[in-house]
């Protein structure tokens, strides 16, 4: 008996799990335990004292992470419920919004407005750039009486990985001396790259819970500003459940909901608004980039592309990566989910199945990035893509420096 | 030294919190441990495989519970959210819906229904007694050319603790020919007292998370009769969040949502289910009626005087109680909150200062309702409310036999 | 149809357990929540940063709820282990110890002693009340050549609730001028009633996780004074695991263990101690007070008798209740158990069958107290035992006051 | 503005900690969210119907992990708090134990079986080799007067990453015809390799919870031979708190326990067990297989050299790494901790400042290991030890395979 017993059963290397899945689509997000352990907390009384508090600390911490003094309003919902909600507060049937196709996701919220009443004017994209700030003053420029009644755009295309750049845009809408609102879906992008409301002048943002903010999805926001409150007095779009007024109206009066608010996942969200500010929103936004970076630079080493074409527009919180020709991403992906239990995200809309998503973002650190990329080298290896190997290496250089 | 020590600190006997909070209001209820374990599972890809199981194993339930073989919707919303579905993918603008003031909620539906832009016939009603199916005999009788498209009323009266009888209703609108649609909110009816969605023959049911499903607030349910979903194919209102259309598509497809799904609480809503039915649906209904008639007996030993005065109408999950004219039911509430740790419901509307709640629904049982009931007794004793002792008492006779 | 449905199901009242069970055993307590969270968060390095943070915070909340300035010891063990602890570290083979029987636990320490080769003293009781000074008084003046090395004694006898005056025999050891150790197993007192180990000249405490400090089981206490680490300088009986010196060396230099630690119980631990002392001792011990005052009165009321005879040796954690000849005490336990869902403590040893234990004690409330009550009532009116309604209604009227 | 607001903040690249910790000492191992939330549950009656299950639950479960239809106690005590009672129960003062010292941890037993006044013979070692069955049958031969009462070894070293050959040492005492008990310490080996208590032919073996069964530390074993049961009759080391006697007749009579068992950490206990039995043990051995050869590749890649010098007796839970000579090992697995939130295993005793190691056992999978090992070379990268680049890319080719 030379060897050990325990070296006999090498041949039993069967898959079987163990060890922490890795969530690495864009979203919902590795959720930290110290959140699902305030999500586990008893259930109060949202009429009571206890909540009032909860209900202060939640919108407080929200106005820090959008960098804005105006009102904020959280919804029981999806995110893509604040897009709704940003929609019929401030406009009025037939208005004209302005949206550019920047992804899949810039294409749903078109949907949505048509389907509410409204009249888009959808500039076209390749998916692979953001919205063009000149493209958005030549239409601004055209439209002398004032038809557009906002500018609907997405802060960061979770479809895509690619971002566009809001302050461009205002800058747009303000030399054009247009009075048009300017909406932005930040859903992927709060709590993972700088986003200032205020400074930027953005009048709605509309955000989620299961992103930057490490939460499980069932929550939707909005920013406001006082342009956008003044509008949803006018506003002629019916709405009930999304309306901002009750919700503003409470909120100055302490902290409570005129619904029965999520209660479990608001314990969530205080405890993720405190584990950003801990940390601080710089580092927590330089940590995206530093992930996003590396990511890229694995990429790169592999031989593969980035959907992604302009560098100014990298998104800090996802890659999106195209799979070679004759390559099927979503097969790719099962390999990768069945031998390394990771999930990637799906090529979504126009790039099902040509591309893949790699998510680096909310409560993430350099060794799960690691082991992120590792599994997506790996599961190029196994999957008999043509690729590079030294993805990972070159990424683990990066982040040693 | 004639003492021990521990004797002597009678002196501090402060009021400083311990031990579990009593959450006696109607809802939220109080959340099994088991379910906020569920709860705090890490949040997976909702575009995964082991979450499509999820998805049919909580619709499954929620069909089970809703006793239906139709299809079942589940929104991240609040219950209240499943009102404005239930509207806008059955109705379009100007329609007539009857509705009946049963109390706050049936109020506030009918205040969405308005927001809406539909025509609201509302049933005058005195906060004590259920839906009168005479008088909606009467009206849809006189609604000749079949203006009221839609019957919205509420089975169980979360502020009034009176239940109103839905296949009564029903009988009325079948006996008059009239084609009316049958809406009814079972926001704290559903998993508290029977409702039986198809044999009832209600068109669209509405529910949501935080009551007798015995989970934190964040899901709201629509359970769809075939001829809601045929009304759905024409109506009008404009929708997008709320619509039907894709959640429905995609149930029979394999239990994916078009929206990311409010994960986390749908674990719960899993367990929660499985808790409902281990336990059998008539268990439950069962000990929720011996309950309520032990809170009665209670409240009638007390000399005090229930809201409901209907005994066929008497809510199963909630007991609304007048307090003395000269006493706030409020002042009350705070006593019973500040020296006993126990949540009681508010007087909500009309009823506000005069009645106070005691919910006895969800994750209950004998003990905790005796706690509360000692909690109600021990406050009325505490505030000065002029009331006979024994209310505690008669309600051990009745549950110890 | 006259009825409600949900009125139809009456007949269906079997028992499925719903709602919380009631853990009214002497120990372990109800968990709460806050400790139950914290004892799930992720382990972590035993020799690391975090982990000496950990250690230090228990170590000073340990002392200041034993109430002393001297060395405290925690094992991953039962509490009973402290017993072992306390004898091996302090005593050599043969020497003798003087212990009195208060009940089984007395006894069982007993045998401990027996067992590791010590001479045992036992004076001789009835269960029915503590430790009589004089008869330890008399020992000692008999023992003119200091035979006797330790005097060991039960402050709060789980088994019985009847308490032992811990001061008044510390001054009959100093009156007699006798050099004997004090040993004091306070398993059940700690943390719910006023144990001082300095002022009361204690030399070795023992206690456990699962009593007042609200903890699952699992961690064995000594605290013990400077006299009592000189005895284990010289103290012969072998010892390993139990041996004091690694561990007191290693908290004073800062928060290590000499073995692997219970890092999730220790997170526990933290937040217990957080708890105790937000209340504050005094207002803990109040409540205790209150509650087994509350709790006599409901005996009396029922007429039935106490186990303990002397009031100024009533135990603020437990009560023990004589059954009326007859009745056993583990039938009426079971029917409790069975229809009520409440656990209450066992006789022991001598009393087995004949006595029952109401424990008060932890993390509880008032009206956890009048649910507990009210399953004790109910269950003697279910079980045939002859007794006297009222015994809530006497609780109540007290803890209202 | 060229580039995107988010790409500013690259300047604030600080060390905030974000993402889950790495917990790469060789125990306690990364406990599964599973097993936390188990032992989250609401502690119970040691002595009611539902605790009787969890025992027998977790007997039969560890009989199955230990392969053994004999005997298993479980103590709330660490790990090691098994040595001591392998020993007071089979053992009498003076009788001689032949240990050998493969490192730390047989070192420290050794200290024990001292202290308990027993005699032993170590057999020398350089810690780089298990122990040598050709000297324990030497020694045995000398031993004609069976003078020797134990033969106790440790199956799977923790600080060195070296096993002992179990089977090999048995057949060595049966080819002497020699009466010694064979005690076995595989604390860091069951669950993680190969043990066979029955098979085997070992007496006593010694584990604990915070290794291969994924547990927090809290939970010492024995699983005891019929022969070892028959030693404890006779054994006249002096034991309580050890004594198996109680404890296997409490276990046949349905399990209870004669003391207030860890009833929180059986919880847990229960959970890890059939999550290992769902694996299937020779899944589970296979995988530590695999991440213990991964590692051992990328350790050959940096050009670092193993602790264990012979391939049959590698460890497949942890490897332990010799750091090139003026590099200290602590210093390095500072800047790992501080700048990769990672820990990993000290040097202990004879290795200390020299050794490092690396735990990969457990609740683990390909990925974790991935970012284990990327730790580990970003750490030589960031604390200029001399190294070979490429071990992380080494071990990832052989887990691709």
């Amino acid at each position: 008996m030379g060897r050990l017993s325990s070296q006999r059963h090498f041949r039993y290397c069967v898959d079987v799990k163990s060890g922490r899945h890795f969530l690495q689509i864009p979203g919902p997000t590795n959720v930290p335990d110290r959140v699902l352990r305030a999500i586990a907390q008893p259930t109060i009384d949202h009429r009571g004292p206890a909540f009032a508090a909860l209900g202060r600390d939640v919108l407080d911490g929200l106005k820090r992470v959008f960098q804005t003094s105006g009102a904020v309003v959280i919804y029981p919902s999806s995110g893509t419920g604040g897009w709704e909600a940003a929609l019929v507060n401030t406009l009025s049937p037939g208005d004209t919004v302005l949206m550019a196709e920047t992804g899949h996701f810039a294409a749903l919220w078109r949907d949505v407005a048509v389907r509410l009443g409204l009249r888009v004017e959808f500039l076209p994209g390749d998916w692979r750039h953001g919205v063009d700030p000149e493209a958005v003053a030549e239409q601004l420029a055209a439209d002398r009486d004032h038809a557009i009644k906002a500018v609907a755009i997405v802060h960061n295309e979770t479809s895509t990985g690619v971002t566009s750049r809001v302050p461009e845009i205002r800058r747009r809408i303000d030399a054009a001396g247009h009075p048009a609102l300017l909406l932005v879906d930040t859903i992927s992008g709060l709590g993972t790259a700088d986003y200032r409301h205020d400074e930027w002048g953005v009048d709605v943002a509309v955000s989620g819970s299961q992103k930057g903010l490490m939460l499980p999805p069932g929550l939707g926001f909005n920013a406001i500003s006082d342009k956008a409150i003044a509008a949803s007095k006018t506003a002629r779009l019916p709405r009930a459940y999304w309306d901002w007024a009750p919700l503003v109206k409470d909120q100055t009066s302490g902290g409570a909901f005129p619904y029965t608010p999520a209660t479990n996942l608001l314990y969530g969200l205080r405890e993720a608004l405190a584990m950003l500010l801990e940390q601080g929103l710089p580092a927590v936004f330089a940590r995206h980039c530093r992930h996003a970076e590396a990511t890229r630079r694995a990429v790169r080493a592999w031989g593969l592309e980035l959907l992604c074409l302009n560098p100014d527009e990298y998104s800090s919180s996802v890659t999106a990566v195209l799979m070679p020709d004759g390559h099927d991403a979503d097969a790719f992906r099962k390999i990768v989910l069945d031998r390394f239990d990771m999930s990637l995200g799906t090529g979504l809309g126009k790039v099902k199945g040509r591309a893949l998503r790699i998510g680096h973002l909310g409560d993430f650190n350099d060794l799960m990035l690691a082991g992120t990329l590792s599994g997506v080298e790996m599961g190029l290896a196994a999957s008999g893509v043509p690729f590079t190997r030294g993805g990972v290496t070159a990424a683990l250089e990066y982040l040693a420096k």
